[in-house]
């Protein structure tokens, strides 16, 4: 039996998703879509032979649509999101879930009131062979406690309206997430400190950005997020453990010896760098909505990474150090 | 439309791919299986909910199978294929194709004979990811010519049947193969030295063998070929060209710093080295075979794997430099 | 001509700075030593065939000795140094300077006052070899200026008297000198976050601890500095350009693939890290007092990396950011 | 007490080692020179301010040399050593100690007839920390019985008077010394294969060559020799045991990330590489013959490299597997 998604937000990652159920992911297949920019959607609807629908809405609500995939533009998130779980129907939503702590806490609330686990956010990197190396050796206990973890997330150049805040709500929140899934805990409180100014960056955007974080038990981590690096898309994670250290491997590159140097390529971007993860989330998701529902990231989860994104944020514009405060947990989601 | 697979073999690798093209593989099914070892293929095909027949023929003869998949006994592969060719349906044959350059050579000539592209072989490293990138730089002709390739082919330990003939029929084959491709020419000769015997190989065993193969402009291949690493399966490659060397890359790892050392695992064998190499050869082969046939290594490649592997055990036997002689090449394979 | 040198402190690393100056350095030998553990130093006055004098300032005011080393307990650095002076014999301490701000203050003004450069202090990192090629990167301008570095000094166990202080004192001083030599430039603030205790460490002790500094053009810098990493000692560092990234090269070590892993050892102290990075030191100290007078880092340097020490420890304790006050830099320094 | 040293030959090498001697050996001293280029013998003398002698006779006879250095041009180096054995004086000569295995065994004999070990050739590898940690390794036990050898020499470009017989006799000398070194053991016979050509290669010269070596044991040794790299000097060795494998580090680098790539500079040449080994060889050698005299590799080490690069010349020729057969060795040097 083939689940039959609808999927809002035809761009570039929308896009994608479409190619990846059809071409990739057993057990499933587009059978709706739509997009604000109907030219591209219609152009889209065509190449995969999907059926194009006016709104978001009408992808939802068909009776011909099982599950939604939604990767449209951020602020239009959370209400897609909410119509799904008036729909009763399982959604995917690329993150952020929600552009405020508030959104998500609505969506968080709704779904508990209709006591069904429904909604998943798109934090692909949970589904990274390094990443699920570095925490299975984590609980193995092999490397002691964590005490801190040092990492980078580089872009070579951000997008063109790419601006200082959402350095950290829409990059930082990669971080702000695995790391809290790699230690199984929550945040305490957050920092940011603002590195030198790279003068490649775009007019008034302040970069690179260190987002200090530390954990419930103390475990420290500093993550540099620099959309500027100017040499490729570079993720770096070493978790520091009482008695060991493990870091995140590099994606596999061939080495090549030619002119005076040994050089491995770097990838240009995050499309590149976590193809597999995607697969993996999105053939999870399926098999998973298949049988006793989704078991990948959830709204609290959304609504954690939310909190914690606008805490740092707050925290950079104040020059201080911020309690990262959560609301009490539903029982829903323990 | 999803293509139906029979399996003919449901041993290690057979459930392997049964898995694979239920879990992983979209477009296809597998609808039928059978095997030697009944008790086993009843137990998969509850397991899978897959059809369970006596024999192959009848897998192969089978209305409600497009297609077949062999991962049977290697003796029996050449007849499963031939009967294929005669039931005109699309065979995905693990290697070896044949047990003799003879065998592979009947099957060539009654594919040739019917017309059609119907068999294609095994040989998954040409799926790899390591291996295509270095396909890729050497045809941009960023280093050069290629002048010699260096190459190990490591085993952990040998199965317990393995012979020293084996060495190179079975798992020589793979570099045999992959250099072929990677080179896109010819062996023109072939020579084996016995390597300082180890110590750890089973009774009788000859190990480790370096194969050294000279190409039809010159390329001169040394590979490694050893059962006995003790250590690990193993494999690397390394071309040097005329402006530049590049190397294959091994799968990531995590690096981890505990007790005095940095260390990576290394894989203890082929499935896991493999894995994703194999999802990549039976996407492709479904792709293809809804398309316009196989693009994979064919029976030709088949055929010329196994007179190289003969030469080369014939070479060893006699101490001598043998060269590699081939049958005409059919058009229809060019 | 060979200089005449005089050895103050004949622990473990004095010892060794003698048989360094025998074996090793040329144009030097060790003429007088002296230590408050006299058994030990009779010891190696004979193993070195080097006279023993009873204290200290018997080595620098003996006309028999042209230039004295200070490898002393901490604590009587300074009144050695000052006594150098006064005697008008060229240095070199091994670092820290002085025990505080104020006692290498002193030395600075003693030593300006004097109108001749004769003191250098044991920074020996400044002589490693990748940190001089960090220093050449950085400088020839090829990563855009440096926004952030990213650094680790990680010892196996500290020593059985290490205090919380001393994290800082004595072992991320190294960083605080190296860091400001590798961006040629002060400090404006610095900060101290103390991560996760690890359980493993001494009673009472505060490990691992976190230095955050700032330069004056804004370069931020995080150095983590780990008394107990427990798999060995390991000194990391990343300098982060606006066009890219360095990183401090690992000393050489075999990869060994066994039992499947592959391994590098780590080493396990600082005087295997270092050894050539001492012998460099020594023999340019030679070479350049019998020149034009020592180049390396200077009275001014000691004074400096105090200061910021001091004021990191005071940030520790009271949990701000602090910023670092340096007197006015005596011309004689500029 | 210094050793006072004569060197006979002033070229780029022998220039090297004049100032390797004067700057960081200690215990020695230059006192003599001479070389056929009178014109800049006489410009090194200066520098250096060192006696110039008209011969190397001179030098070798001079009262005030107490060693000898030979780096003058390779046929001259067996007149020269049979000349400081008449003399009784201790002579490093540069590899090759003779340009045939004849000229090596009037060596051999002359030394032996004389009963003292006056000769250390000057096989530096032996001194690389890489190597000996190799050796270390192997001889502790811990990979086992050693198998097989890979290894690769790699020049950027030969020199200009390069022909194709000495890519073994100078090139690959080193490997026949290292080789046999590190597994303490001879060689039973050679075979030389010629990989595809390389276009670059000097007028007529014949390049890459791939030495393959069988030791008395059984150890199968291949080693690429290759004047042409063209991307730099790029010398690997890798060890394969019955347990394990083992690899020469390669010279540490900085990691530096730009522009899409990771990359490490490789070495333009072997002085760069070995620099550390020379030092290391010549501190030894002076170390020794003020103690009991040498314990480099010696005469007769040099006469089995002799035959050795004569046998797999021939071997190269005719196409063959030749025997390598030494003459028996002499008591003097067991």
């Amino acid at each position: 039996m083939e689940l039959r998604i609808g999927v809002i937000g035809t761009g570039a990652i929308g896009e994608d998703h479409i190619r990846r159920l059809t071409d990739t992911i057993t057990g499933a297949r587009v059978v709706a879509l739509s997009d604000i920019n109907k030219e591209n959607a219609m152009r889209v609807s065509k190449k995969y032979n999907v059926t194009f629908y006016e709104t978001g809405y009408e992808v939802i609500w068909s009776p011909d649509v099982d599950a939604v995939v939604i990767a449209s533009w951020d602020p239009t998130h959370a209400e897609f999101v909410l119509e799904c779980i008036k729909a009763k129907k399982h959604v995917l939503c690329e993150k952020p879930l929600g552009t405020s702590a508030e959104e998500c806490m609505e969506i968080v609330k709704a779904e508990a009131a209709g006591g069904k686990k429904l909604v998943q956010v798109g934090f692909m990197r949970r589904y990274d062979k390094g990443y699920r190396k570095l925490k299975e050796i984590i609980e193995s206990g092999e490397i002691g406690e964590p005490l801190m973890i040092h990492c980078c997330h580089r872009n070579r150049v951000p997008g063109p309206q790419h601006t200082t805040d959402m350095t950290i709500k829409n990059s930082g929140i990669h971080e702000i997430d695995i790391l809290r899934w790699l230690l199984g805990e929550d945040y305490e409180s957050g920092q940011v400190l603002m590195a030198k100014q790279n003068q490649n960056a775009l007019d008034g955007l302040k970069d690179p950005q260190i987002m200090l974080l530390k954990t419930k038990s103390g475990v420290r981590i500093d993550a540099e997020v620099n959309m500027n690096s100017h040499y490729g898309y570079d993720i770096q994670c070493e978790v520091v453990g009482e008695k060991g250290v493990i870091r995140l491997p590099d994606p596999i590159s061939i080495l090549k010896k030619k002119s005076g140097m040994g050089s491995h390529e770097i990838l240009a971007d995050w499309s590149q760098r976590f193809v597999e993860a995607y697969d993996v989330e999105f053939q999870q998701w399926i098999n998973s909505i298949k049988e006793s529902g989704p078991v990948g990231p959830n709204a609290w989860d959304g609504y954690v990474a939310a909190v914690t994104a606008d805490t740092l944020i707050k925290a950079r514009k104040l020059k201080t150090i911020e309690p990262i405060i959560l609301e009490p947990q539903p029982a829903f989601y323990c």
